[in-house]
């Protein structure tokens, strides 16, 4: 199929599509047998920085679920490593930063990036599995946005409240943007580099910036996430998805993006007309419900599929990650319903 | 002052004030050097259960404060504790449920109670309060809302996810009505003894209930939510509030409620456009910002008071409870500047 024809790209130009696109954060996760299979030969970084077996994993979501993308094997805070921080993925807690950034002083210790230099592995991965795939579906790369991994670096891990990346904010805002603007700046190098290599579309990921009122996210966040959108290379659409960002889609649009990725916690229909018929979205099914049974979540799927219906741009995903308890026949099946739901 | 004239209560009706009220979410808290103290003297549950003890850090706040309005010192989890769930409040950890509810056997096994022969400490703490307080300023009794009470006692404590009461909710919905219906008539009993007892107005706290998709919210407590709030004595106002709720808002107030209470992740005037000017609305200022300077956060204050302009019914508060670490001079800053700014 020419470049210009998938489904995904198609749906991201706003462009009518025969069915709806789907495709699954965290489709190459612990629910998959094969994953698990490889993650007991590798460790999680081990995987990451190891392209053949990276690719290897990339790729198998899409023979098993019948998807119309894959999305690059990776994580949000390789961009750390190299900054000398201590990154560490540690088992079934998520990542852990041993030396967490909280002051002006710690900002301006960071090591500088090239991630060109940094992360060749992550480059090496997009190539291959560009190979592997053999234009079947096309390859999204991705990385985590300013705030989100900078939430990482100030907290030391995952949070609820956030507040020591308030505390920075709003105590030494000078740092605070020094160390946006730079993340800003490496993050697009990364993801020019990922486009560069082969990746066809990419998804920032702002997975924690609804911690953050509208008027805070206009001030500290906004000008990060456009500075680093536009310079990225033109061509391959961008998804811009966050979750609890109900309020901020609107300015989550003014920062860029041709997609906006929603999670579940607003309609979808509610959710486009806010962000006005100029701009695709993608999303947006609870993880949870496919917990459930294909029964109970079917209506589920189908309104959201009704939510879309009338104009073309809308890609289905959940709302975010698949959870690693979800059983595998139950992703298979939502990936079918979307499919055939959606027929034109 | 007559009853119906304190500024609270009027703006709960929507009728003008000379100035816009303002309390705050858990002002009796650990912020407060005279809380602090009197925790030395009680463990949290017994100075819960000690009237005299929680009617005196019911009151502190208003003396230290200024605010308008006093709130009940009590847990949402005090209904809870003669279930026979082992409800225990650990230490800065939040309570913990030692036998949480995980299946229709365990909703069936759940103690019957009436909160009005299981917790007399809290309506004796409403009387002694409303003595004390003398009619300088109203008193707010509270409860949880059933899906927040409900989330504790399926997940055993707080979650991030929520998995295991999204789980009962989707795998077991008789069970899951059966305990929110049951919640909601211990519930609705609880709050009309504390009307009884003198509380002039209720807060009904949804806490987590952002978590949901608005579908879900709307099958699976909506009518729980409503039955209880139709259940309650009139003439005293109900504030009806969560967190994370930007897209569920419409949705809260057909469950019910005079005021509306916001979380900071919405502004306070989209958020009223949404849910139409039959309603008040309360709130909502981060709680983090109060960490940072007056200076910083007085822009955000008058931000809030002037979405809020030009109609009566706002109640000012922060958009959940105050933070432990909050500077007590900050709080006093924050009282200070609402009533300023706000004055006709």
């Amino acid at each position: 199929m020419p470049l210009a024809d998938f489904p995904l790209l198609r749906a991201a130009r706003r462009e009518p599509t025969d069915f709806t696109p789907v495709w699954l954060m965290r489709q190459a996760g612990r629910y998959l047998p094969e994953y698990r299979a490889m993650r007991e030969r590798f460790g999680f970084l081990e995987l990451c920085k190891n392209s053949d077996a990276a690719a290897t994993v990339t790729v198998q979501p899409v023979d098993r679920l019948g998807v119309d993308a894959a999305i690059l094997f990776a994580d949000i805070l390789l961009v750390l490593e190299p900054m000398g921080v201590g990154v560490e993925f540690a088992e079934r807690e998520g990542p852990v930063i041993r030396r967490p950034v909280r002051s002006r002083e710690d900002v301006r210790r960071l090591a500088p990036v090239d991630p060109l230099e940094a992360t060749p592995f992550v480059f090496e991965t997009v190539k291959i599995v560009r190979r592997a795939l053999d234009g079947r579906v096309p390859l999204i790369g991705f990385a985590g946005a300013p705030f989100t991994v900078a939430s990482y670096l100030i907290e030391g891990g995952a949070s609820r409240e956030y507040l020591e990346t308030k505390l920075l904010m709003y105590r030494e805002p000078d740092a605070w943007h020094a160390l946006l603007g730079m993340l800003a700046g490496v993050t697009a190098k990364y993801l020019n580099g990922q486009i560069a290599a082969g990746a066809q579309a990419v998804q920032l990921f702002d997975s924690w910036v609804g911690v953050l009122s509208p008027d805070d996210y206009r001030e500290f966040v906004l000008p990060h996430s456009r500075a680093l959108i536009r310079a990225l290379t033109p061509g391959a659409p961008v998804i811009h998805f966050g979750t609890g960002t109900a309020a901020l889609l609107p300015l989550m649009k003014d920062a860029g993006g041709d997609v906006i990725g929603l999670d579940w916690r607003v309609n979808l229909d509610e959710a486009w007309a806010r962000l006005g018929e100029d701009v695709a979205v993608q999303g947006n099914l609870d993880p949870a419900a496919l917990l459930s049974t294909p029964a109970r979540f079917g209506p589920r799927v189908r309104a959201i599929l009704d939510r879309a219906r009338g104009r073309p741009g809308h890609v289905f995903n959940l709302g975010h990650g698949v959870l690693p308890q979800t059983p595998v026949d139950h992703v298979i099946a939502l990936v079918d319903m979307v499919h055939e739901l959606s027929k034109r």
